[in-house]
């Protein structure tokens, strides 16, 4: 990146000691040895073990996977939902020395296969859920050597057309303890995860040990988590490393609870765990946080969360989810902002000490809808289209660059990505955003999400943020579709809080947006949905409403 | 260290972003902005600057040194109290791709003058009041080309020998802030403390930027500062690095309190501050903070406290010290371990959740007085004399082996000092110490400290932890003095307590440590003394103690 860095005096100090994601928990397991990992199972059971025991099972995981083949520097796939045997995998594999490779359950089989295939994927892990979803890419993994099955039953229980198979339990019940683990350079690759945007083949992001080590103390230095904390693993683990939590929780020896297997439609129940393991600390979006708040809303005794923090990103919270979580229970929802290609902390909105006294209440929960301040550790900018820094005034947008150790600086073998990245090693977020004099940020939207209407700009996000304030809103989104005098116009989709339904009317979205949006801005068609078209990461995936609804201004 | 390391699979993460410490202020500026550090003046006044002013003046001193003729790669020594200037100099130096060179004003005038010597110091950045130290060794550094005199007067009413000399606020005055940073090398090195053993000449630790900004990331998770918090820099800044707290705390965006000259005869007005500033987190030594607690103890009204937490290092901190503050105040004293060869932070004593629900309190509070369990992030073993593991079992002692990347790999410039270090990288402590189940460690001895009675080993800081103990003893030192039978015998010098003095008896100090020790273990001699004898770091001087009273079992 940009130039060789200028040595000065040497120091005395070990910098040839490499930093590696293992020995997070290599030191943890010596220093918080009996602190807990709680897994949840598919019958609601739950299974415990100490920070001692995941160790052990890491050392075995690392041994079986030698002992079938696995080398140095191979990728090893992951296909898992957020259980003990994943986190496992998180240390295991790079332990090992060879590179994890996260892959989304929810990627269409195609671009499924095309991940594992563009690694060049030697052996994959996958649950016994997920079977069907591998067998319908393991045809064209030429490179998998092996698939492991994530399994408490015996392989002769398991049908499946992969080829050939282990059991993952079988494994480490087979292997010893007794590792010395390889002394791996900083700048190899501990985990890679795919960008899964809305345009284009999926790209790797490949974290470096050193990397994810920083990120990790980050993390724990900016949310905050510590040795008597519960963290909740509710961010899939295969989304951008599952936020560096499996490896922050570890580091600062706080309790770690993993949800298990969950279902979409009952999302709400991941709610239960908060109280009965004591959660004060989780990481996760909107859309899982919202169904837990409604689950919540309906519990006659609701539970008492105050002093927990749930890190909330991916896309705004509104205001009522916010102020409902801590109405009702207490805990805080902190908006904090990155991305695959980040690790992903790159801000946490946390209120500074004196704004807590300067702003009113309203002020402050407004604040609170802002992604927040850059972490220490980064270089954040935002810049216009001739990459000069717009002034930090809350109200001039740009592009959002950042920079820094835990900040990918390419894309793996992906020619033509280049354009993303600035000659002194900035990378282009594609985010639009304002940053105001205390350096909270606000994304007001993706660069290509802006609705160009009549030669002026119609912030999409900023639309649909204001419409999720009303009350009767679950979800809303807006886009721009095609407009033959205008070039764009905004097109709304709004989904109805249950009692709403029926209820919510067009002219009363457009008079709430009227209140903030000036009447050229305001959108001339508000269709009323039952849910939302989302990508697999949970965000809207406005490609496919411009699509179903491109013909909607030029047929009127 | 050790072997080459093994790349594995290449990462696309930015791991060319060297680690500096300058970019902690660059970027707490920013998102920081308007948090404040204060000075506290010679006359109890205080100057008070945001974050962004100070950064600002990093920024000039930079310039100015440059200015003055100052390179990449100097040495630029610092002898100045706890004040704003001293915080600038922790930045502006390696900013501008120096070294730092803390001087420790309580060195002797020789070894004062070696170390300028042995660093090849190119300017020396003296306070005012201390330029008759200064003037008294600048014959001697030949390598020094100027002296930089901290203070507020103009230059035409500083009177001193000292040639050339440059006023540092005039220096300020004339830079522009206008600055380039210069990309360094983490493996730079920013800072530079020598030891100050009881034998031999000081030797040289000189910090990477990587060890000083791992380190405050480290100290920034296990102190668990944040924004929130008010930090008070009672250890002083030249002794190893101020504990990595001038950079930690500004990582967090705390607010930095800087308590200015400080009289040893008045020690307890340190504690003014902690209610007029708010202050939550503090590092010190039981020195410091036993005489706070005695000037609290005066105070008609208690200050409150709760919740605030002061990093106790140097010698264990006894059980009256922490009731004291507890009771009195609600802050909680919390036992750390390291020394200037770790930058420091090794271990640090926080109750574990599990141990808070197991633990009597009596053996809560008896836990406290252990050092704690090593970060993670570190290497540490006990061994014994065949550098063998000893069982963690809290009994068998053993020496401290430290590895990581904020521990000294070697010292510079030092033939002889190689023994120092294993072969596989760890630092030998000089410490002798037990580890428990839970990770605990609790150092018994400096391994040349232990008492040789008879072919039996006797642990002299056991003995003395054991006297402190009692209720009427303020400071305890025990040490081993030659014998004509047994080999070494333990004397005891003892420094009662006010309400105690003239009160105290041999006797009650011999059947208060009988309860723990065997009756050949205890001293024959027990001196009511007035103060204890120590080192310019505040140690026990033991070697002092022995030579003084090295005849005391000879001549009986």
């Amino acid at each position: 990146m940009r130039k060789n860095p200028i040595m000065g005096f040497p120091s005395t100090s070990q910098d040839d000691y490499q930093l590696n994601v293992l020995n997070i928990l290599r030191q943890a397991a010596r220093s918080f040895g009996r602190q807990e990992i709680v897994s949840v199972r598919l019958d609601g059971s739950r299974l415990r073990f100490t920070y001692q025991e995941t160790y052990s099972r890491v050392k075995r995981l690392a041994n079986a996977l030698t002992a079938i083949g696995a080398e140095i520097g191979d990728r090893i796939g992951v296909l898992d939902w957020n259980d003990h045997r994943h986190l496992e995998a998180y240390y295991g594999i790079p332990g090992m020395g060879a590179t994890m490779l996260l892959l989304n359950i929810r990627l269409s089989p195609v671009d499924l296969g095309y991940v594992i295939n563009h690694a060049g994927t030697k052996y994959v892990l996958v649950d016994e859920t997920l079977l069907p979803l591998a067998e319908g890419v393991a045809k064209n993994c030429s490179s998998v050597k092996g698939w492991i099955i994530l399994t408490d039953k015996d392989l002769s229980q398991i049908t499946t057309s992969l080829s050939p198979i282990y059991s993952y339990e079988k494994l480490l019940a087979e292997a010893t303890e007794e590792i010395e683990w390889p002394f791996m350079d900083e700048k190899s690759a501990c985990a890679a995860c795919y960008t899964t945007g809305t345009t284009g083949r999926p790209k790797g992001v490949y974290y470096s040990h050193r990397d994810v080590y920083l990120h990790a103390m980050a993390i724990g230095n900016n949310a905050e988590v510590s040795n008597s904390d519960c963290f909740y693993q509710l961010v899939p683990m295969f989304h951008a490393l599952g936020w560096g939590m499996p490896y922050a929780s570890i580091l600062t020896g706080a309790k770690f609870v993993l949800p298990g297997i969950y279902n979409v439609a009952d999302l709400g129940s991941l709610a239960e765990p908060l109280v009965s393991e004591g959660v004060t600390v989780s990481a996760g979006a909107p859309a899982l946080f919202m169904p837990m708040l409604e689950y919540i809303r309906k519990l006659d005794k609701k539970p008492d969360l105050r002093g927990a923090r749930f890190l909330s990103g991916a896309s705004e919270p509104s205001l009522t989810l916010m102020k409902g979580f801590h109405e009702l229970t207490g805990a805080e929802i902190v908006h904090a902002y990155g991305a695959t290609e980040t690790t992903p902390l790159v801000t946490i909105n946390k209120l500074k000490p004196w704004l807590k006294a300067e702003l009113s209440d309203a002020d402050q929960w407004d604040l609170k809808r802002k992604q927040g301040y850059p972490v220490v550790g980064l270089d954040v900018k935002v810049v216009d289209h001739e990459d000069k820094e717009v002034p930090p005034d809350g109200k001039t947008p740009g592009e959002i660059l950042i920079r820094g150790p835990w900040i990918t600086g390419c894309y793996y073998n992906a020619p033509g990505s280049e354009e993303q990245f600035t000659s002194d090693g900035y990378w282009r977020s594609g985010d639009a955003g304002t940053i105001d004099a205390e350096g909270y940020l606000k994304i007001t939207d993706r660069v290509k999400d802006l609705i160009k209407s009549g030669g002026e700009w119609i912030s999409s996000v900023d639309m649909e943020n204001e419409i999720m304030a009303h009350p009767g809103v679950l979800e809303a989104v807006v886009t721009g579709v095609a407009h033959p005098k205008w070039e764009e116009r905004p097109i709304a989709l709004v989904v109805p809080r249950e009692e709403y339904r029926n209820k919510l009317t067009k002219e009363e979205i457009t008079e709430h947006l009227s209140k903030k949006f000036a009447k050229w801005q305001l959108p001339e068609a508000v269709v009323f949905v039952s849910s939302v078209p989302k990508t697999s990461v949970g965000k809207f995936n406005k490609k496919v409403i411009r699509e179903e609804y491109k013909d909607i201004y030029t047929q009127s």
